[in-house]
């Protein structure tokens, strides 16, 4: 029999799940919609019929040793999800639900953690005990791994360098305080240094037609690509304002390598270029020249999935 | 026979040393200066006979069974102190020359490091999985424990939040760049700050009749016992840029306590309730009124020598 481990990523919008071999093959997966406005109850009742159908897709010799699942607010010690600030959810011990069901031992972890542990399996950061994993997707995650174990904290909930201060009196953030790196380095954040772009400059830029509510990071690389004046400008911001703070997270864990994941590190050069100059120009001279950034190494569409089933295979690798 | 660990501290004025039994006594201590115009080979010329003489007042029925040695700019993974910038030395292998000496087993770390394993095995930190220590003496020095260990990163060299850069163009510091935390707070940095003070305000201070050359942490802190408003604002500011730093790592290894250190530590309440009022107020969510601060338990003049004897007990424990 082939063990295989079942990943799931609890995204805003989707949720996908799939059957994952402990080299990162993917067997078979499916998705439903997250449907934000439902109660956890009405979601795993949704959730749990469509993994019985597709366990029942599992081809012979394949056996189902155990779940992994990637979350937003997920604790990784209470195996619950406490709410998640998108999805109409209480407090739900996901694990306890989980094991219950399946009889099955199931582990969840915040998405961005989940993403550091598929890249230490499966990507990027194979063989790599001391790195960090930056998710910029609407906010800043972070995942920071420091011999070889994930750093979760006294609580859990460790890592959450979207939220460092990097501006004192800067852009509101959804946190309720000033300033935070996510504000500027994100999908979002750089919509946002658009928009400041366009009132500080007087250049031409297609981007002037595109009101703020609809635009998206992937317009401004578009944009990028054509040579936009202002969207280079925006990158060579977001990534400058990155490279400082990963300048100053280098200090606390000392890592060989950042990976840079998710939606905005799709731009490639655009985001990747910046903040490495930016990085070494603001480094400590005893971390010069010793720290990549390199992007995601997972294959996009199913990276988030990918990490879950890895958290399930680091988990299992212990015992 | 019991067993003890010679404990050594070696610092840019004096190096302490003695024999310390696992609970944390000290049996017997002696010192000698370090004379930081002497090459290594000088130096540990002086030192080796001057530890020889020690271990013969060792009473009967004490086994010396290896030695922790905490020293500027060592690394724990290579045994090596580089470059110590206070100290006339090249790169010397420390452990190598200790183990030929005396045969024994030998550990060295950054008095940092030291000052956090000496509170994790002996002080304030007993118990404690997840805890930031800060040194407050001439820099600013940390040392960070995860999960029960302490963070090296890859090479060795983590845990440097002294050099976090928290002001941009800020003040000078001895690393080359500006704005590192350690010129605000730190022994030094509340003295630049008693000037930075002096020069803004008109309120009278005895602190106006010392030059910047000879000004001391301990000359403000006895400044404001005698109620100098100069003095008071001078901790105020200090405790309130350390206490937003805190705040900003605690996103990162969300740790159950932070333990202040060394010489600044002393002023007590003076530094401690501005920092800690700052980082709660600036504290993200999630990890308000999680973190306690408070002052090193190890007697004061012991403190370094524990540090250094703890890290050769931490390292026995594990095997």
């Amino acid at each position: 029999m082939e063990q295989v481990a079942l990943g799931i990523d609890i995204g805003g919008t989707n949720t996908v799940f799939g059957f994952v071999e402990r080299k990162g093959n993917i067997i078979c997966e499916s998705q439903i919609k997250t449907q934000p406005k439902d109660s956890d109850e009405v979601y795993f009742g949704r959730l749990f019929p469509a993994i019985e159908e597709l366990s029942k897709k599992l081809p012979a010799g394949y056996e189902w040793i155990g779940t992994g699942i990637g979350a937003p607010n997920a604790n990784y010690y209470k195996g619950t999800v406490e709410l998640p600030p998108n999805l109409n959810w209480h407090i739900v011990d996901v694990v306890k639900l989980f094991r219950e069901k399946f009889s099955l031992p199931a582990f969840i972890t915040n998405d961005a953690n989940a993403a550091a542990i598929g890249e230490m399996i499966f990507g990027a950061a194979r063989g790599i005990n001391d790195f960090i994993i930056i998710t910029l997707g609407t906010g800043l995650g972070s995942g920071i791994v420091s011999g070889g174990k994930l750093i979760y904290g006294h609580d859990g909930f460790a890592g959450e360098l979207g939220h460092v201060v990097i501006k004192e009196d800067g852009r509101d953030c959804g946190c309720g305080r000033k300033g935070c790196l996510e504000t500027y380095a994100s999908a979002t954040g750089i919509c946002r240094t658009v928009f400041e772009l366009l009132c500080n400059r007087t250049t031409e830029s297609s981007l002037r037609n595109i009101p703020f509510s609809s635009l998206s990071a992937r317009q401004i690389y578009d944009a990028a690509v054509a040579g936009d004046v202002i969207a280079l400008e925006a990158f060579e911001y977001t990534g400058t304002l990155l490279g400082k703070a990963l300048a100053n997270s280098v200090t606390f864990s000392s890592p060989a390598l950042i990976v840079l994941f998710g939606g905005l590190a799709a731009a490639g050069e655009f985001i990747l270029r910046p903040t490495y100059k930016a990085m070494e120009e603001n480094m400590l001279n005893i971390f010069k020249n010793k720290v990549k950034i390199v992007l995601s190494q997972l294959p996009e569409s199913n990276a988030a999935l990918l990490g879950a089933a890895a958290l399930f295979w680091s988990e299992y690798n212990k015992h």
